[in-house]
């Protein structure tokens, strides 16, 4: 029997004309990794508050997946980085695609402050290492709209989805992006081997790994 | 009347000599600001899982202070930074200083997953930024000792103490700290400024501003 | 008739197992590029201050090429750099792979303060970023042994190889180097495609384009 | 008998409303330093291609100093940084405060590549840490008027003024100018605290120290 593994990915903000996390999402639509009876299904989301939540839901009711993974860009990062918490705020530096631009409003009016994520990221991170790739754990999604479908995502199967497991993972720019700046990116093969990694931990791993992912701030 | 704000900081960790948190936190000692009415008492806290919130515990029941604000270092930082959010994890990457390195754990069992901070944080940095101090809001306070006594402060204020405002601030290292390491710092008297200003505004602000201090990421 | 390009690269150095800049030389060893007519030599380097020199005078000497790129890593950039100037000057903060540790001694006793790469690098970073690749004119090849060599191949070029084009070209960390080290990386195969490109274009323009690659400091 | 050490500050550039070199140099101008004799001259240069280095050559020819160095701002460093080494190239990333952008221009037609500092840069550096000030040395001035200015000097110096001790000292933003934005500063005291310090050393010491001073890239 087939178990489907969710993916997203938005599409492009910020004056960004590419979104690594929608070209690394696409990539990675439809592939079947027969040994573990995996089929992954690929969903692009809005970079706009609110909408990209309802899409999020509305995937989640058609595919009924056991592993939703949503993948952000976090411009500056030179790692992969699983997310470990999702904060009820949505405080907006820059607006988003529809011009939205709230400062600190629930994303969930009445939601608790914070989900964490229910992904192994510990031990996503142990085998993306592992395997060469660039990871670390992270503390902050930041409070924009990758925190906005992380808490999104996470209230949703706290309150509808018991047993499915979800999270977030925010990944650097693509080299093309940079190429006349100064910032850090990643190779678009290096990004979707990493991320076919956390799907594979995530649907197999039967708890996460006893590792620091720490920071002292 | 005689209204009291009670400052922390943290003994030296991580191979330190000094903290610069304590440092401040000693200048401010006893500090009266007379056209508020408001008297700063300082209190030293271990860098020790556990201990750490009972000395603070401790500190809070004897002053009964109106505001109370944790300041910590936050190596590597250039700006004074109030946090936004404490979460309820301990993961230590470094030993604390009884050599205790929790991974993974909760810093109260069973308490939710987050805390907002009480402190006006918006205005606190837009107040600092007035007087020429670099200063921004933090969306993650790690996950060591500093979001443990932070996380600590709030469950406290939040089950005890309801109407005291409260909070942290994590600053920069001292010059000395990195005279021959490559990493950004914050003379003390700057520092001493800032804090000051951080009191004043969470012992009058009637309210938050509403201002981003949000991030993408 | 066959053009020769001289490509070098370094054994590792600096507790590292490996090497990019070595890596990216040895996919490109034997290339040729038909339609101008090279032909790729690789020449490997040992990290150490005056062999290094000796060894990459005789694979001119052996090779005879029209232009000698040679390639160091440039642990930290985020970006492939090929480098502006070499300074007449041994200063090694770490010691090189035989325990050498010079403190301000010349590379070439009575040689000029310094060396201008007479590679045409606006036009190679040009290049790179029309194809994706991020890059950038770096001013200082640093004080160690890839400083050493640049300075080594200019005062060799200058003094026996007049027409003779050359320069060094500083390269990011490969990914598995800093898998668990939080600081930025570029893929092999996107480095081995810029280092292709400094190729074509060393090897054809006529002379270097007039755009800026400087900075304020 | 008076010794006389001359220091220059540039006026801002690039945006800034202030510039640290200028507010440093201010403080110091007339300082007299009893113990060894010297008296300081500041003298304000204009951020301009080729006036800067007339105005410096008139100061110089006005004043007969023992020593001069020049000071510029270095926005992004976190530490003092004496600079080793001058370039003969004008590049300029951004014009000129009158509007000026040459690219690839030698500073003087003819000119050696480089010139390297006269001041005893690694033994400023070591005093400096030893009064818990953070300063390394730095390898490049960059391309624009500050690297202009420096070359100028060192070129005057050379063609003219054997025995006087030259060199150019960069140094961070001032905390004020990075309020709301993430870069490092350094508090205006500690800078001029910094730059006495050099002043001291430059005007005494017989010899530069045998340390290391070196990065790899």
């Amino acid at each position: 029997m087939e178990r489907r593994v969710l993916l997203t990915g938005f599409d492009p903000f910020g004056g960004e004309r590419i979104n690594p996390a929608l070209e690394a999402v696409r990539k990675l639509e439809g592939r079947i990794l027969e040994d573990i009876g995996v089929r992954v299904v690929a969903q692009e989301l809005p970079t706009v508050f609110g909408k990209s939540i309802e899409v999020l839901a509305q995937a989640i009711e058609r595919e009924q997946p056991e592993v939703v993974i949503c993948v952000g860009q976090a411009g500056g990062r030179t790692h992969i980085t699983p997310e470990r918490v999702a904060i009820n705020v949505n405080d907006a530096r820059i607006p988003d695609n529809e011009g939205q631009q709230p400062v600190d409003e629930p994303v969930v009016e009445g939601g608790p402050a914070a989900y964490f994520s229910t992904l192994p990221i510990k031990a996503i991170v142990q085998a993306m290492r592992d395997a060469g790739i660039p990871a670390m754990v992270s503390n902050t999604a930041g409070t924009f709209v990758c925190n906005h479908v992380f808490y999104g995502l996470m209230h949703l199967l706290h309150t509808r989805s018991a047993g499915v497991r979800g999270g977030f993972i925010h990944i650097p720019y693509l080299p093309e992006q940079v190429a006349d700046r100064p910032e850090p990116s990643m190779a678009l093969e290096t990004i979707v081997r990493g991320i076919e990694i956390a799907i594979r931990v995530s649907a197999t791993a039967d708890a996460d790994v006893r590792v620091t992912g720490g920071t002292e701030c």
